[in-house]
Formats: C-alpha cells, sequence, structure tokens
C-alpha cells in the first residue's frame, strides 16, 4: 500500500515532467528509517538541457544534498520507468537499499535488460529489486506521451 | 600531440580532486569544431557528497550548459580513468563523437570492463573509443593515492 502511495507520487512528477516535452518519468526517494520523502524529481532532458538529468539522477543528488551525505543507505527508490544503465549504475554508488519500478524497458532498461548493471560481477552494491510496481499506469503514461508525438 | 595535451589539462584536474579527499580522476571534454574546450571538472563525490559527482558527469553537464543543448555532438571528452558504466552511458546519451581515456580500470571500468556499456545491442550511440592515452601518468596518480590511503 505505501509503496504504490510512493509510486503514484513519482507518477506525479513524471506527468509534471511531460507538461515540459520530456519523457514522463519520475522518481521519488524514500529515508526508510524516518518515513520521509527525500526527492521528488522528474526527467529534465529536455528541460534542462542536459543528458544527465534523468529523474533517478536528479533525485539520487537532491537526497544526497539534503542528507548531506553522499551514500543513500537505508534509502529506497521509486522510478515509473526501469532505470537505464547510468541511472543504475548511480543507484549502486549511492547504496540505495530497495528499487522499485514501474513499466520494463526492453530498449533502454539497464536492469533486467542491455548491460544489466546489478547482474555484472563487478558491481558494487546490488539493491532488492521490485519491478512492475503500478506497472499499468506507469505504462500508459509514456504509451500516450510517444503517441502524442507522433 | 594535441590528445595528449587535453590529457595533461584532465591530469590537473586529477590532482586537484586527490587534493580534497577525492579519488583523482579528471576529464575535459573539447568542442572539435571551434577548437575549444568547453568543461573541465575532477571528481567531486566526496567534497560535494554527491554519488554521482564523477569527473565525466560533471563535465557533460558544464559543456552542455555552455552550449545550451542536451546532445553535444562534434565533442571529444577526455578523461583519467576508463569510465564506469555511468560515466560511459552518460557519455552515450551526450553523443560524445570521440572518448579518450588514459588508465584501464578492471574493477569499476564500464567500457572495456564490466558492463561494456558500448558493447551493448541496446546502446543509444557509440564513440570512437582510445584507451591508454598517457596511461603511464593516469595509472601512477591513482597508485600514489590509493598507496597514500594505506
Amino acid at each position: 500500500m505505501e509503496d504504490a502511495r510512493y509510486m503514484k507520487q513519482a507518477l506525479a512528477a513524471a506527468r509534471a515532467s511531460a507538461a515540459f516535452g520530456d519523457v514522463p518519468v519520475g522518481a521519488v526517494i524514500v529515508d526508510r528509517v524516518a518515513s520521509r520523502i527525500l526527492a521528488v524529481a522528474g526527467n529534465r532532458v529536455e528541460q534542462d538541457r542536459d543528458p544527465t538529468a534523468h529523474a533517478e539522477l536528479l533525485a539520487i543528488r537532491m537526497a544526497a544534498r539534503e542528507l548531506s551525505v553522499a551514500r543513500l543507505s537505508h534509502c529506497d527508490l521509486y522510478v515509473t520507468l526501469e532505470p537505464c544503465a547510468m541511472c543504475a549504475q548511480a543507484i549502486a554508488f549511492a547504496r540505495i537499499t530497495r528499487l522499485f519500478f514501474g513499466a520494463y524497458d526492453p530498449k533502454g532498461g539497464g536492469v533486467e535488460h542491455g548491460a544489466r548493471i546489478f547482474s555484472q560481477p563487478t558491481c558494487n552494491h546490488v539493491p532488492d529489486v521490485v519491478g512492475g510496481l503500478e506497472e499499468g499506469e506507469c505504462a500508459r503514461l509514456l504509451r500516450e506521451f510517444f503517441a502524442g508525438l507522433r
């Protein structure tokens, strides 16, 4: 129940991204000990003209700034789309405890597809991964966005 | 000759990182058309308490801001250490034309090792890669840093 609630907040951030022409992906980071949301971010690649401004990376930077630490142990990350390799590796560097993602991404994903970052023997930290949380709504939002572009 | 000169500037940025307790890695991005340096950055993970603050990621964000574009086509990136998976994927997103790196990184690298980002069939863009540029000096700087920590 709580997990679905956090994912709904990530979805709200994703919708805000779409309003600016960015692919609708949103992320939320929760401090599990304090039961507190540390960061909410949407994809801002186009809006900020920054190729690294994916929702997860922005949320990690925001949460690290909030706690003033470079490692987010005891934190969980919720994101509406399977993270790409860049974000998956950032999640490993940040020592995120649990990763929840919504839609699967066979083309751009780096967790269950492509580089499969957490399956690499050299990966420094492997979070618990739950894929497909609120998958229907997360996938629908992306489908509608790309349909609108055509 | 020119490539070695840019790598020397990346090495200078790496040395500055070490002075702040960060692993000495430095990066430079050059606009190949204008023959102009767009960004010079050192690793700032510890200094900024930001797990994503690798030299390459900072340099990409800096260069994108400088040009006000999300894609750095016609740009080359020089970095003293083989990029990790996070940075390699960011390099692909940024559409960097040529990647020059110094030392190889069997443990943390994501180009010639581990996730081998540019060898993934799903990778969106593959730069030309030259590894081992000024390798001796780049590797020595890292060796000395880690020896000093022991």
